[in-house]
């Protein structure tokens, strides 16, 4: 039979068992925490009708967009997780009780060019809180305190999350008169990181803007310091406009709350540079760094935005959230080295039978393993014994449990540390205590490597 | 502005909050019990090359794929986890080692016309023990002991895992001068529970088989009682055929080790009826029913097959494995109101501050909680504080801590247990034991109220 050479669609990412583990325990373990802080996940489907999908899409993301008919339906895969929460709340609101929190991890679909870092299909790991009518601003600081649980249980140390105010900025060019291109600076002023800032002073020139609002523009980008120094800045400018008064005071209350949640200021700051270019926010916006790898760009972002689900529902639904793009994240932890893979399997013991003889004991052993909670493969392949530790070494399991004639006949095992190589022999009815002293000697790695 | 209506595809599931819950923690339960068998999670793309994935597929399934071309290339939605693993391990078969133990949890499409209980997004929870040209019996017990774990933590009790052998049964037909004929007998003989016996009889009669010829596939497939009785009866009608005797001994070994490995004969039998209708399978089979709900079909199913990936590579991979139809399953838990929903929240834990002054000390105390494992979700919206006792009633959350002007002044918490109505106060820095004895003293409900 001529066979089909097996390949995937360009694009996607698809994973070994060594990187899927891994993978599996950061998506896990970002689950956990915004479960700790009362998500609940959502699972929307992944096809949607397209007149919903699309409602608000355009230009380049909808030529992306995976878009077909079946039948006489006209349907597309989503984009993103944005659309489906806002169609699921704005669906559902009568029976959701608000401020609403969900979470999503799920996979989107962008038909992008394929280049490096850009993915077809990608994980994307989102909290969402939306509130009905209002929504206090002290949730704008639960966000960043989630952003710097996550970061700091990956391993990562030195991050951080930069925070600032669109009502500030608005009441800012106000202020200077420049109301009308506030869009347009706002834009300019996000690329500062990218472009550096003499091309900003050229852009901010190109837009039509004089010398003095340039300086006016710049001098109040570069605000910088502690939290509280850069408070007392941004409150000695005196400006006498209410949105900026806001914003100010929206800025206090975050910074207050974040201390009050822990969150030390070796990782966050105000940045009066970030603004997040998207017309969607209106309120408090942030984004996040590695301090090291400036390269990775921001690993979260997020903000405040006033309404959720204007194409669906006359209910104002203000909401604040943020997204980490875990494909895109992943990605570039394994192409720099810094993922600490280990095992090929999820078990943490693997009991061999030295030949078909030992075959129940070993498997009545796993089973009592397992209902210790301890992960437990059992070795059933019929092969010779050296065979056998190949695979044992290649799976790279911790332990091994080796059952021969004389250990069936004496009830006991040989108990094999694999990284030490270390032996000893143990009752089989002392095997699962044993193997939890060995693991407490052996102490978790973090997904991250120090950095 | 017009609004659209927010709505779903038809025959897609969505879950309000307190039913995902469920779900989720159905689905994490049956991946934790995979994963301490040892079993990798695989996550592979959703879409793939239609070349790929439609190797074999043909006639109904084929036409039920979502498939569509975009730029020029031609791809498909996955409609099953079968193909893809197929696909995956002939692609990466030398960087894996057998026998290669995979679980997948994930979503496939088929458009079937919507009807109850058909779903066009579908969660399967598959295994599969594949090997490299060979791959030990043993393993096929292995599959249903895994079955047995899942359904009785799902808290399932009087449930039948019905085991048979492919090979038995060609055996015995071959043995009867059916040999020809025996794939249709197959299909058949698997109708039996849903036609009945006179109906089976007419098919038979119908296919040309003659009356004694029918009385004795009626007869084989009668034949039950004991694992003990069934292998005594299967061994005493001395029947001269080595794929019969094969066959034999192979369900003398799975069920020997079905034994060994904890599995009560109060859950499992040998059924001659239980054939599998698919091509596919060649050795044992099984099927699983719910010994009250016939209705409900069988929850799992899966056997034993020859060769997984011949359409694209040479290497002969045999292997063993089961899949759960998760959506399916979940629907008529649901229908049947026979799921023990509880909360719509996974925090365990509410704090609400009484006014914004105690706003700061109950981020503070949600803080502390979350270190100490505990789950907890902090009201942070400006309301009344009956709003607040409505809005955690609502989500249905166990505990409630509340903190007015004295707890601040004091140092102290109201904890309410919100199902007995008691609260007492309790000093902060106690609020998480004091929370643990509360949990404690609630065990945690099955999935599935008792049956």
């Amino acid at each position: 039979m001529k066979k089909i050479t097996p390949r995937i669609l360009s694009g996607f990412m698809e994973l070994l068992p060594e990187e899927q583990l891994i993978f599996d325990r950061m998506k896990q373990m970002i689950a956990e925490i915004y479960e700790s802080f009362g998500f609940v996940a959502l699972d929307t489907p992944v096809l949607e009708l397209s007149e919903i999908l699309l409602a608000k899409a355009g230009g380049e993301t909808e030529k992306q967009i995976y878009r077909f008919t079946k039948g006489d339906t006209d349907m597309c895969m989503r984009f993103d997780l944005t659309v489906p929460l806002s169609r699921y709340v704005a669906q559902h609101q009568n029976e959701l009780s608000f401020p609403f929190r969900r979470y999503q991890i799920s996979k989107s679909y962008r038909g992008e060019r394929p280049q490096r870092g850009r993915f077809r299909e990608f994980y994307q790991a989102d909290i969402d809180i939306v509130g009905s009518e209002t929504l206090s601003v002290l949730y704008d600081a639960e966000i960043p305190s989630i952003i710097y649980k996550v970061l700091t249980k990956l391993g990562l140390k030195r991050f951080h999350i930069r925070m600032n105010n669109r009502k500030l900025l608005k009441g800012f060019y106000e202020h200077i008169g420049l109301n009308e291109q506030s869009a347009e600076i706002l834009r300019i002023i996000d690329k500062m990181d990218k472009i550096g800032e003499d091309n900003v002073r050229m852009c901010l020139f190109d837009l039509g803007l004089k010398a003095d609002s340039i300086s006016q523009v710049l001098n109040f980008a570069r605000i910088q310091g502690t939290i509280e120094s850069v408070l007392k800045q941004l409150t000695d400018l005196n400006i006498d406009n209410a949105c900026y008064q806001t914003g100010l005071e929206e800025l206090k209350t975050v910074t207050g709350a974040l201390n009050d949640m822990g969150v030390p200021e070796t990782n966050f700051m105000i940045d009066l540079r970030i603004t997040r270019g998207l017309d969607y926010y209106t309120g408090t916006v942030y984004e996040t760094f590695a301090d090291d790898f400036p390269s990775w760009g921001s690993i979260c972002s997020g903000g405040r935005y006033d309404n959720l689900a204007g194409y669906y529902t006359d209910r104002k639904l203000p909401g604040v959230g943020m997204s980490i793009g875990l494909t895109r994240f992943f990605d570039v932890l394994k192409a720099q080295g810094l993922l600490n893979t280990g095992s090929k399997t999820p078990a943490c013991v693997l009991v061999i039978p030295m030949t078909p003889a030992e075959a129940g004991t070993a498997l009545r052993i796993g089973n009592v393993l397992r209902q210790e909670g301890i992960k437990t493969e059992v070795y059933s392949a019929q092969t010779k014994f050296k065979n056998k530790m190949v695979y044992a070494n290649k799976v790279a399991v911790s332990y091994v449990v080796i059952i021969g004639e004389t250990e069936k006949a004496e009830n006991t095992a040989v108990l094999k540390n694999m990284k030490s190589g270390e032996q000893q022999t143990v009752a089989q009815d002392k095997l699962a205590p044993s193997i939890r002293l060995l693991q407490k000697l052996e102490p978790t790695l973090p997904i991250i490597k120090d950095c």
